[in-house]
């Protein structure tokens, strides 16, 4: 509604969007048709009034209701394709005599016409938040229609290089950046959601807090992706060491720790672009720069699938090998235990009941990170698919670290640290993205061993009072809750 | 040198290009081979430190000398091509069985490696201009080295998009803007060169003048394109009036006409990516909203090819019809007419002989404007298919506007004025676009018929000593000159 | 706590006070006293080392408890004096022979040492807001201790010239103000209290509502006075038409009326420095060029003494004239209707009593505004002083205009409308300043003859329940209320 | 004339002076007497409109001659007094019964009315140019009309508080800095003038340069003093070591000195006002925390009047005791050798001649710095009394170190360097302000005692052909020169 922050930064005199094009052109038409200025745009009349034209488009294209948006993709997907005929004629060419020449006619003969259409539409000044929020219409329908698949494809396919790294600039967001930007940190913040202003003020203002942000210089007053950051003197092993408040005051001794316990993206039309990874590394080299006393770089993560994948291997457990069938007995047993005790409360109590939780819980999350794979091969932690795909490491699993409703439910509290050593990033990930081979301190495969001293349900203490909230939709807990960093973060 | 200008408005926190992995990953390596970081790029390893590796690779670049950057270049062309037997595959399969999902197989394996290895290598921050300079590089062997096309293709292909309109931003120059852009105002005026800081402080600071340049947020201290304007009351017939010093106060009354009398192109590395056509038309707007007084949009133009192609019809006239040898013959007389004369010196004279060279000086220009064309159907002039081409018309052909040196040897003196008159730009672009009709004010095509009061070589006053400059180099008289703007403007 | 947006804007490199003296210096004095820097700083020690000096006195300032700072205070008011031998002595040198000279000199020995000691205590870089903080301390205990008055003469002498109007910057506060500037136009709103965060968008965002803020350059992120502006199609007679959620939406027709509904002084520091007549004046010029369609410039104001007016007024008739029983008389009228009536709730009842109330109530409030004046001549009501004397018109009295618990506690809901009318601003000031005349309009001139068609308590539909809040501490009502406009726009 | 750089950062919505009152309240007076405006901004109608009688006024007297401008001066000098009756009644008041409420009194009466005009002067957005302007007329009469002295001195005592260091902002001043403001930096140096833009850029655009300035946020687009900055492994001993051009590549050791070579004063209507000091002190902050291998701090400054002295002190020698009859023989003698010989070309041979001329020139000039001081006890060197009254030390006098026409003309090419050592400051400054002792190096110190192994004019290799530039006017050499820093930086 007003000029904005990032706009006085990056914007230009006079670009709202005004055309040098009389306006009867388009006013005229009246309802004009929008696949008729689709057309015209990749035309010549494109060439001559390209601005007017998509700036036109765009307009009609913002009046659109649901419906006609979809009416318009599927003009896209249907209208705006590579002409068979050339294409089939190219590829015989080329098989014929296969020749540099030839290749490039069957690259030209391929190229959608939908890819020009887009790059025209952007010759509106202003017009990128427009576009990204086309493909986050588009995201919506294309569940139901997959015939836009191709639209979507071309979409990305541009976003990827118009949102390249190279063109992103970090800033840091604090108390002192415009209100129109942290009202969006509040409203994306997709881990540890924000209870308002005053909490808002607790994550940015003090000064052993920090929060870093990507944005697009054509995408002003919208961040890309944010990451909170606090900094301590030790790794924080439960979350509410960092979102407590008032939160201890910052050591007169300089922080080592920088803990990265948030992570949202932020534009849905930006789906499958990744910023997260990028956003991490350069917000480690920045701390770095700015506090040399800062030594350990550590994400304090949640398990947003181990509940889920507990409870099913509880059930799943007949048909696997030796190991799994431990595995399964395990968790069958921990599942009866926390059900029957009135755990969490008592695991502070120092009963063997409570230790044997303790040590059944973080074997079994080492079976989650360390042996848990999809069918890809990969971890089934998407959080650990994101972080160990960067080349960090799982460096501690920690035991009732998140003892919200949402952490209990998804995740029987447990989080987890993952480490950035500049060291070791490449390796981590070459490890990974050649072998799946998962990066874990010795710590974490000890866990694997790990044995309540009294086995489960043989220990003192234990209480018939379940006090765990009931997952939600019993299989697909995680489909109720707000999304997750790893969701968000890198789809 | 120092941090810029424009990099405090774009600029991000900390982009120096550090990077997060250790400098020895690439420092063991020693002289090692930038083809290796190229496909390093490519490969996983970039996935994981693709922004350490870009880095490298650009600054492993920046160190080579000419020759090594070329077998860099022909590393590039031959080995970063798509794989010819997987496009043989996909092309079969598509033939076979045309379907989208085959053609999208096809799409992809057609897709050049070197695209990726372009965008992934703008993953370091500030890698902007290091990419654009490397087409600057590439273009200048491109003519020796012809299989390098298709580096080029694709590096354009990317400019394309990066350099999108949408993503441009209009600036205003003036005496405010730091030295570091307005120096580089100095050495890109390609039309008529500006004599060192005082004259550049002529034509930015007076209130009747402007200079606007677009911008692009990730190309910092660089313009792309900028246009000189001069406000005045009435359109001006020579260049002296815009350019004379000190110029005539401003008018008390409002100005009426906006001259843009110079639009240079300002990155090589960017040939070929349209700008200027963009830039004139925002500029217009900008005006329209900022001095409601003015009516007129009209450039003062040269007309650089004039000369060259009136020798050439006074030689090759035997062939053509009836007209081109009334042509052929008028210019034969005309050329003589100037050259047995001491014109232009006496062209102030108000002699019969001053009238017949006028005459006929205006009406060769008029057949050269509206008559002459190219292979392409095209007119000769380049300035005149940058202007027809964006809409403008040919509204006044100038008698000696400007008899500089230059401009007595490659145009006799001849400038002329288009117009951009917002009402019909669109029609005059679509008539020249698809017909090659060439919108030109009455008086243009009236001048056609213009015939001396006395016929050439009849008149009194001729003078047998020639004034004119001898064209350097006969034939190509424009090879030794200044670049002018079309062949800056729109190549 | 982090650099702020202002800063950034006026921040000069490295301003953080960091001091070119070896810290020893004053590092050793352990709790080294004030007063010895204060001294330090007046002498030759401060001419070679006054940024530090200045530095290190402000630190230690900082650190001292109230009563310190009253000690030092006092240590200013007594010991850096002018000395009395040599005003004596200037006095009589003067008086024997008055000559320009002996005037410069007594003019020297008059001043006060104090007035150099601020003067060099900002010679620290940032020490602006320190020095105002200064002051505010000043100001809690000037009351109790007043002996301080000339230290705080000094000081405000100084801020004179510090916020001369000629420094000030104009600067619009809407929803891309940075958050640490948000929340103080949040906590120093003085009228009309904003609810948190959402209430503070809806009165910056909306397209047809504006606030616009004074600011120092040396003193960042601390608007110096605001006011918020509503842009209508008419002039609202109640409170509510302006803070009603959500407003009418933004006419299609443009606004002819700027309502000036609130403002507010914000730095206690800087009490009795005028800045609110000036942002008045300078908001409506940038108001006029933004949108010309803007013909009224009037404010929606309280009438913060009207009740306390009114209660003193029925009390206190005997004494007085004619006029002055009548008053009394109709004061306890109307006191006794709307105490037996359920007024306000009635009043929109179309009764005879409801209008008996209204009619009386007005020509009461005219009363008030026209004909109650205090010991000095001037109107009792504050905000009236304020806008009478800055030129404004008394343009409309509002019945029920203002129904909040404060609205009808204070003024029995009465709000007045104030004209600021260009062409008369200057008049009206001048006839205010010299003769005490209150210019008013015809409308309100004519309430003051205003008379129930049925005398109040005759008329029927009176009800017995009393439903107004009773006055907070009969007599001086105003003494618990949130301060008002006029004691913070113009003490 | 555009808006400018510095304006952006600090400028204010809508500053250009518009004024809410109708511009026919002004307009009607047509040729409206100044000091009537005077007297209205004065009176209450200041109060009113101030911003708008300021705004006239200032418009009016920029439209005066020079004449009509001292005009006013004296009507500022005359009729803006105190007022002697009131003075003098409040002089016998305080001096009857002494008090503090009496002393206010008298204080109150001496304050003249010029001072509060200049303040409301200042009502006027935008007015701070204008009346530094103002003064720098004032001063261009002051000389011939001293009753003007008066208004002087409340200008200067207005601008000591206004320009106090506390509001100062230090800028780097670089390649990227706007040229509006660069031309300045151009114009004001006057120590060792910039040969134009090329010159420029060598000076602020290496890496190893440096140039800082205080801006007023009130005066934008105006530096108010400025140093230039060479960073350099060694303390040079020779301007040209500074100078020369090419200078040596940046060494790829880290610098160990930073020389301040140039130091000027920018503003005339400033006069008197200190900065010089300030800003050197602050940009030793500012580059000890950019480069932490910074260890020296040193000028390389020119002795302006040493040449002068060294005339006087040959020609005055009879009166003296016998140091000053022994120092008079050794300037005649070192006079008559330079004039006799062809130095300073025979200076580099390595002749006893050469020799004898060197440590007699180093010896007089040690006299110079060390011994000879002006009638107020201070040294006769305006630059040595710049720096050591700012707690600089005399470290080291250079011999044939500014072999230019002007600096052999003025110092026999001796130039010396002054060291900041924080350390000393403070201690240096009160000595040096205290008891007048000179802080000098021992090395300085040991100069004094240098004789030439043989003596003045028995030396071999004398020439008879005088090669010194001839001095412009005996005696007063300095008066055709360009002023120098010590006059521009410290008067």
């Amino acid at each position: 509604m007003n000029v904005t922050f990032l706009q006085e930064l990056f914007g230009s005199i006079a670009e709202q969007g005004r055309s040098l094009l009389p306006k009867s052109l388009f006013g005229v038409e009246g309802d004009a048709d929008i696949n008729g200025l689709a057309r015209a745009l990749t035309s010549g009349r494109g060439e001559a009034s390209g601005v007017a034209v998509a700036r036109a488009l765009l307009d009609r294209y913002a009046e659109l209701d649901a419906e006609g948006r979809t009416r318009f993709f599927k003009f896209l997907a249907s209208d705006m394709q590579p002409n068979p005929a050339r294409v089939s004629e190219a590829a015989r060419a080329y098989l014929d005599a296969p020749s540099p020449l030839e290749l490039s006619r069957l690259q030209k003969a391929l190229e959608s016409p939908r890819t020009e259409f887009f790059r025209r539409l952007h010759l509106a000044p202003g017009a990128t938040p427009e576009i990204v929020a086309m493909r986050h219409d588009l995201l919506r329908v294309l569940p139901v229609d997959p015939e836009l698949m191709g639209v979507d494809a071309d979409l990305r396919r541009l976003f990827y290089v118009w949102f390249n790294r190279g063109f992103l600039v970090l800033r840091r967001i604090d108390w002192n950046t415009p209100a129109v930007i942290l009202e969006k940190i509040i409203r994306y913040e997709a881990v540890h959601e924000i209870q308002g202003w005053d909490d808002l003020r607790r994550r940015l203002d003090p000064a052993d807090r920090r929060c870093f942000a990507f944005f697009h210089p054509s995408l002003v007053d919208e961040p890309l992706v944010f990451v909170e950051v606090a900094l301590m003197r030790d790794v924080p092993d439960a979350i509410e060491q960092v979102l407590e408040e008032p939160h201890a005051e910052p050591d007169s001794k300089a922080p080592t720790a920088a803990i990265f316990y948030s992570i949202s993206n932020c534009q849905e039309g930006l789906k499958g672009i990744t910023f997260g990874s990028f956003l991490l590394k350069q917000v480690v080299e920045e701390l770095m720069r700015e506090q040399p006393s800062l030594k350990n770089f550590v994400t304090l993560s949640p398990a947003p699938k181990f509940a889920s994948w507990l409870r099913a291997a509880a059930r799943s457990a007949e048909q696997g090998d030796n190991e799994e069938r431990d595995v399964a007995a395990e968790a069958r047993a921990l599942l009866a235990a926390v059900g029957a005790s009135d755990w969490p409360a008592a695991a502070s109590g120092d009963t063997e009941a409570a230790e044997a939780i303790e040590a059944s819980m973080l074997s079994l999350a080492a079976q989650y990170y360390l042996n848990a794979k999809g069918a890809d091969g990969r971890p089934v932690d998407p959080v650990a698919r994101f972080h160990l795909g960067n080349g960090a490491r799982l460096d501690r699993i920690n035991y009732l670290a998140d003892t919200s409703d949402k952490g209990l439910r998804d995740a029987f509290g447990i989080m987890v640290n993952y480490r950035y050593d500049p060291k070791e990033i490449e390796r981590n990930h070459e490890d990974y993205a050649n072998g799946g081979v998962i990066a874990a301190s010795r710590a974490v495969r000890a866990m694997l061993k790990l044995k309540p001293k009294v086995p489960l349900g043989h220990a003192d203490g234990a209480v018939a009072q379940p006090a765990l909230p009931a997952p939600e939709g019993a299989g697909n807990a995680s489909d109720g809750r707000a999304p997750t960093m790893s969701e968000k973060a890198d789809p």
